[in-house]
């Protein structure tokens, strides 16, 4: 089985250490496997498959050579660098929103619409393309909707969802379990730097911006996403996501 | 104007304490104050405007000389003492299940339904009775859908809860703390004594038992109260209620 070159964008953050321990995990044909991160953690390694892996910045024609490129790094990275992995040679997959909810992109999630990506066959290859991947919480629910849309078909969908402080990355898991042991010496924790409102020991009812229509992010992206994915464009769907003093993540 | 002799029935617990602070905040024009707990809490003495009120267990003929109990201490104490808080001559207003859902009792949110108390002119008496209490859940709920069903009428009714361990009681609080301590070390919390799964950082979609059909109790009484309360028999709703290592009162 021919060996895949795989480069990771944002690999010192919480999904990026994510990415190695599933390559680890699945034991992954990994030829090489390149690490790029901001410029503060150039010179740092990660371990994978038993290998310590340096991390670099990124730079002009980094990803030459590579095979597939994940990003997660946010927006601003994946808008710029994404299409240069594409350029170079490589499949992009991105975490980010940058491209999911452009008519250009497919927006996927392989058990719901794997159909889009680009089929190969054995000794050919295939167009580099960028591929998007959702909202953590879409992806969870268009994997429970796809098959009632297709036995039953959907009315509307109405979605409470409950969400761990990892999903604002190291910075909130980091903050939850300050802010707790804080907490539990007794003292109030009045301000958060990470969230609209402390997590420890709450709810808070709001993950990302509001609109002016009184949607926060969330709200959108589940509600825009599922519609694409599902390719149901005028789908009524509701959302109310909370993100609370959870995480589902080592500590 | 005339002083009212309270009782209160699980004096000892988060709700019990709750009463005593209300009564303190709001400066109530208290005549005698009798505490009852179970027979471990007797001789203890709680705070209540600034005196010392000792704690007594429930026995025959306790109740003579109130005009108005509180119990909030779990079913089985309720089916048996609030009806002889009324024979003794004074009103139960109980917080536990027991009589919520029966026909007899009036299931009372004030600001919902509080035409069904009984009408008490200056210088007249009421004959007593059981004033039963909803869930916690269930009150803020009809609160907001009041309003909605006289204006508009209701169609259907979704709700997703978000609760407190408080609703567990001191046992839920403390186990919250406890676990939560243990877990900030490092270690992995595995079972729950006062819940169904672990609370600590983490999101239990479970309160109360599930019956053959699928609900827990908290839905059912999220359910069954709200349709009682706003005179909607076949009203159609559905409860998701969850609880999590959050909790409302002091520490």
């Amino acid at each position: 089985m021919r060996k895949i070159n795989i480069g990771v964008v944002g690999a010192t953050g919480v999904v990026g250490e994510t990415f190695l321990e599933l390559l680890d995990e699945r034991n992954f044909p990994l030829g090489q496997l390149r690490l790029f991160a901001s410029e503060n953690s150039k010179g740092k390694a990660l371990q994978c498959q038993g290998q310590d892996r340096p991390v670099e910045a990124l730079h002009a024609d980094c990803f030459r050579g590579l095979d597939l490129v994940f990003f997660s790094s946010g927006d601003d990275i994946s808008l710029e660098w994404a299409p240069r992995a594409v350029a170079q040679g490589a499949f992009a997959v991105d975490n980010s929103a940058a491209f999911r909810m452009q008519d250009a992109y497919p927006l996927v999630v392989p058990e719901v619409n794997g159909d889009l990506l680009p089929k190969v066959k054995a000794g050919q290859t295939a167009e580099p393309i960028i591929i998007a991947n959702p909202n953590c919480s879409t992806i969870q629910l268009v994997v429970a909707l796809q098959p009632l849309l297709k036995k039953f078909g959907l009315k509307t969908v109405r979605v409470a969802s409950y969400q761990s402080v990892s999903g604002a990355g190291r910075a909130g898991i980091e903050e939850l379990l300050s802010t707790t042991r804080i907490a539990l010496e007794g003292e109030d924790i009045k301000t958060s730097e990470t969230f609209p409102q402390p997590v420890t020991f709450n709810c808070v009812p709001q993950i990302g911006r509001f609109n002016d229509d009184g949607f926060c992010t969330e709200e959108l992206k589940i509600m825009s996403e599922t519609r694409k994915i599902l390719r149901q464009t005028s789908l009524p769907i509701s959302a109310t996501p909370r993100s609370f003093g959870q995480h589902s993540i080592k500590m």
